[in-house]
């Protein structure tokens, strides 16, 4: 792990909106399956380039049933923009195919609730989270397919 | 070229705003200057993954007194979200140098004004306009980078 | 993993020549650790783009006490020219800096003895050994990253 | 152009042996055509990974009425395993298609005839030769498509 395994419990994810699943995801609910929490926004050139599409194909060689990744759109700049109706198209146009939510937006601050509970420093951002519901990676930046990759297939043996 | 050249007048421009350019451009004064609309909707990935770069670079590489390249924003889809104002962060966020205009939108068309004027089929989409103001390319689709840059290199030279 | 698993033990290499190691390697005296056997050969366009950067990476990011990475020059065409002495060259052109061994050629045959003992189809291929020295994946052609990766993170938590 | 241009005349090419081709070419003989030298070294990584790709796109997109590309193995270290033969194998793996000449090698030094005479600096280089036969350009490194392909474009036209 690139940082101190921190092993506090992951608190709920709040959101507003969710796209590629009949219904809204809970972590609690999730226990027993890895999960990658792939933090961005839309209007994020890195996370266009590289951190969506590998959460993308991470979820595709991976069952449902291990392994969940879940898109988490943490808008903290620009919000008159990067709005839901313009994730909708995003995701249809770029043809992402995982869960991804729509952090909920603060009342009093730029940065959406989920984002500040994780401690997010920006996009993109990647969280781990194993079985047992605990935090095991907090990354921000993008990491090496073959790192990620690596991060995962242990946890999915644990 | 990639399909039969046609020496028809380009018509001018019809657009509704103008980023990284002190004012509007004109095809008309542009005359003695090689102009490359690379015509481009912010949510199309094509065009984010390579039209656009191809086109950053190629401004980049030629000095605006021999070859201009103006990006044109063809929203034909999705207006609701890719606003002038979504432009404009878009343009930012994504740190493209060269000029770059909205389209005019159409009044009763989901075709704004220029894509319609043009007979572009979607987006990409890439023109060439030699130094006598002719249209010498009309092409939808990317193009190999080595393909555009001879296209462009020999209206340069004549 | 994308074919049946097999639980063979893995028989020892049989090779010519080291690179990047003080000795020659031995599967047996690995026990404990994972490998992960890289086949290529250095005129093997695919090898050279995709899997020795592949490997390359792999090692740099797992410390040798944990994954073990062999590239292994299963030579079964053009002999003449894919010597030893040019494998030496190319992996110091290429930078190469993993373990790397020369497969035994053959008495009496073009395919080498360690490829034929392994049953590799031909290169790239990629076998990967659990730290009991069993033969997990025996697989023909590239493997992308994140998969690659998820394998590997299994068979080290193991 | 990327540095002074060099009006003189490009001396004949001294080779021995060439690939892809039914003859020898001689550039005396293709004086009315734009030549493009792409000389390399088959275990030069960014030969390999960039330039020869580049080569071979740049013939496909040009006819040879009109554009010869012509790569040169200008073999200036590890000459005991770039061999002609070596390169054969190379050219067939690789799926060039343009023609290829191996550069004669120098009887008192490293540096063979041709690559001593054009005063190349190294693998890989790019030498522009308009269609009287003049160097126009002569680059040591890569270029961009977009740049090459402009360059070479400008001189198709003259």
């Amino acid at each position: 792990m690139s940082q101190p395994i921190s092993f506090s419990l992951a608190s709920e994810l709040e959101t507003c909106a969710w796209f590629n699943t009949a219904e809204a995801l809970s972590l609690y609910k999730l226990r027993g399956k890895v999960i990658v929490i792939s933090a961005f926004q839309m209007l994020c050139p890195s996370c266009v380039s590289h951190s969506l599409p590998q959460a993308n194909t991470l979820q595709a060689l991976h069952p449902r049933s291990q392994l969940q990744i879940i898109g988490l759109h943490t808008v903290f700049e620009h919000h008159h923009v990067m709005t839901v109706d313009a994730l909708q198209v995003f995701i249809h146009e770029y043809k992402l195919k995982f869960a991804i939510a729509a952090d909920q937006p603060s009342s009093n601050n730029d940065i959406p609730v989920t984002m500040r509970k994780l401690e997010l420093k920006g996009t993109p951002s990647i969280v781990l989270i194993d079985k047992q519901g605990r935090i095991r990676l907090n990354h921000f930046g993008h990491l090496h397919d073959l790192q990620l990759g690596s991060l995962v297939g242990r946890l999915l043996t644990e």
